[in-house]
């Protein structure tokens, strides 16, 4: 069952999991494709990369990662077309994140060439895995993590890139409710906030938690040391429109620079929409909902594409958002997955297409 | 080769590893113990704990650790003394400090006897790796860790809670030369920096390898919005002497509750030695280096107890610490080590027999 393809050795699973799965149905992320690519990094240098079978990991218990959190990873989709040709978005953006992730978690960098021609040769060999229906795709998780032994509190000697994928549905099913934290905090000035690295995520599930149990779904992260200015959502950057003007934050030290953010910012200036990236309070968001001037809030990023917000909570007070007929959120999101799954052109080469 | 020893299961290993280990010659935390406890939450609770042979741990490559860094622990350390008496040292803090850590990363907190009870049991089964050596222990690791499986960025339904432990030499030898941060941060306000979350780890590797490569070994953390306020040194919390009174830094939700700090301060408290638990500038510590009033600084911590600290370096400027006679740090190391390895009495109730 072995094969070389793009200089990279297959072996192909003796017993296809396909058959099993509803793809009329699909959840996210919860079921996984008949093969992985495994590339292990040792003796100071990445190894060749292979794609396997899906399959468990076997590791120490000393191995780092169970101790001392150094794991970083990233979200992409893949997409079929009406021809079943198979698209990415923007990868090499991923790739260069990866690695600006993994330098920060002192994690080894990759090669492209590893990131680009083991994702490609993975994607051709489990490509009657990619939905074609509206609205699905395969999830492609790349991810690099210390596999090295040791109790020491210092970076592994070896670790682990990974990129398994799940054919998947959508990530939020509807609007959301968001909470305005005032409490807790994702990122230090200074810290790893930028970086898709695994201990970001895992601190935000208890205060997460916390909303959920008072009726929202998501929190909106606020800056540490006054709590006053927006920053993020954890899975999502946050947009926010005033008026007709579509507002962010700046990336920081603190702010996961995502595709999907900087794609929509370029989508709407190149529409003639008015986009201010900067410092947004949390003072001025509950002015404008309390005025009227607050139009439209809504999440982006690859797992959620744009999730649209039907009203946050901020100091124990609710805003609800207007019900708009045509939304910035729902035509850039028919905008980029029309761009994402070959629909309408590209007129900023973002599409990559994965030749069979 | 089974039994059940304090109502719990014990499966031995068949091949004993410990003629391969030199016992005079131990590094840190890399021999590891022929037995390790293992335990399983599922099904919404902690199953029965067993103690099986030291072995590899079986992950599908979509379980959370590897992704949201959803993973806490504890360090502690078994002693044997001249009557080869086993002794550990105020096990039920790291205890309940690792569900303190739990709760924050949202992870499913452990009943009190499967860990007591389960660390017990494997100190008996593996008491011929209790290291006898002056400054030798057994380093006790117990962690925590999502096993869960699935990409969607939210806390597993299933984890792992491990007790492995490593017959151990010193962490550091000799002094240490720190660097004391300006650029990256530990940890935020509202954030995890107070948990032994496996995260809080990873953030540390990359700007303690940038001090390492100026010639310093460890960095110490400061307030990730002013880096005015010294926090602690990441694996150790910091102490530093000002003429004859001992200062530490208030804990708070960035810096951990050190169980060999707040015994420090017990300790130096009952001999008469003026403590002050409060914040403490990089100005002041600058300045009592420059008048001469700054005695010495130390770091303490489980695995390093008390490190003493030769030199600091500050915005390019290196500040050596005075070479005095009889230092606290050398007195408090002693006085600690002495109770932990029961040379002493033990005024404070700190010590704990692990009954053969």
């Amino acid at each position: 069952m072995n094969a070389i393809i793009n200089d990279i050795e297959v072996i192909k699973t003796k017993s296809s999991k396909i058959s099993e799965v509803d793809f009329s149905n699909l959840k996210f992320g919860n079921t996984f494709s008949d093969h992985m690519l495994v590339c292990d990094y040792k003796n100071g240098k990445w190894q060749a990369p292979k794609v396997v079978p899906y399959q468990p990991i076997s590791l120490d218990p000393s191995a780092k990662i169970f101790h001392y959190g150094q794991s970083v990873f990233e979200g992409m989709k893949a997409y079929k077309d009406a021809n079943e040709n198979v698209w990415l978005f923007r990868p090499l953006d991923n790739f260069k994140r990866l690695n600006i992730s993994s330098k920060r978690l002192a994690i080894p960098e990759l090669p492209e060439n590893y990131f680009m021609d083991g994702l490609k040769t993975l994607l051709q060999v489990d490509s009657n895995w990619i939905p074609k229906d509206e609205g699905s795709s395969l999830y492609i998780r790349p991810f690099v993590f210390a596999s090295g032994n040791g109790f020491h509190a210092s970076p592994a000697d070896e670790y682990k890139f990974i990129i398994a994928t799940a054919p998947s549905g959508a990530y939020f099913s509807g609007k959301v409710r968001v909470l305005i934290e005032q409490k807790y905090s994702r990122s230090a000035n200074g810290g790893v906030g930028f970086a898709k690295a695994g201990g970001n995520y895992a601190g935000q599930f208890y205060p997460t938690q916390l909303a959920v149990e008072k009726g929202y779904q998501q929190v909106i992260w606020t800056d540490d040391n006054t709590h006053e200015y927006i920053e993020e959502a954890g899975a999502m950057n946050i947009f926010v429109r005033i008026n007709d003007t579509l507002i962010t934050g700046p990336t920081s030290d603190r702010i996961l620079d995502g595709i999907t953010r900087k794609s929509i910012i370029q989508l709407a200036e190149s529409e003639g929409i008015p986009v201010e990236v900067r410092k947004l309070s949390v003072h001025e968001v509950v002015a404008a909902a309390k005025d009227g001037s607050l139009k439209e809030m809504f999440g982006a990023g690859t797992a959620a594409v744009i999730s649209p917000i039907a009203g946050f909570g901020y100091k124990d007070e609710d805003y609800d958002l207007p019900e708009l007929e045509d939304t910035y959120a729902a035509h850039l999101k028919k905008r980029i997955t029309d761009i994402q799954t070959n629909k309408t052109d590209d007129p900023f080469g973002w599409r990559y297409e994965v030749k069979s």
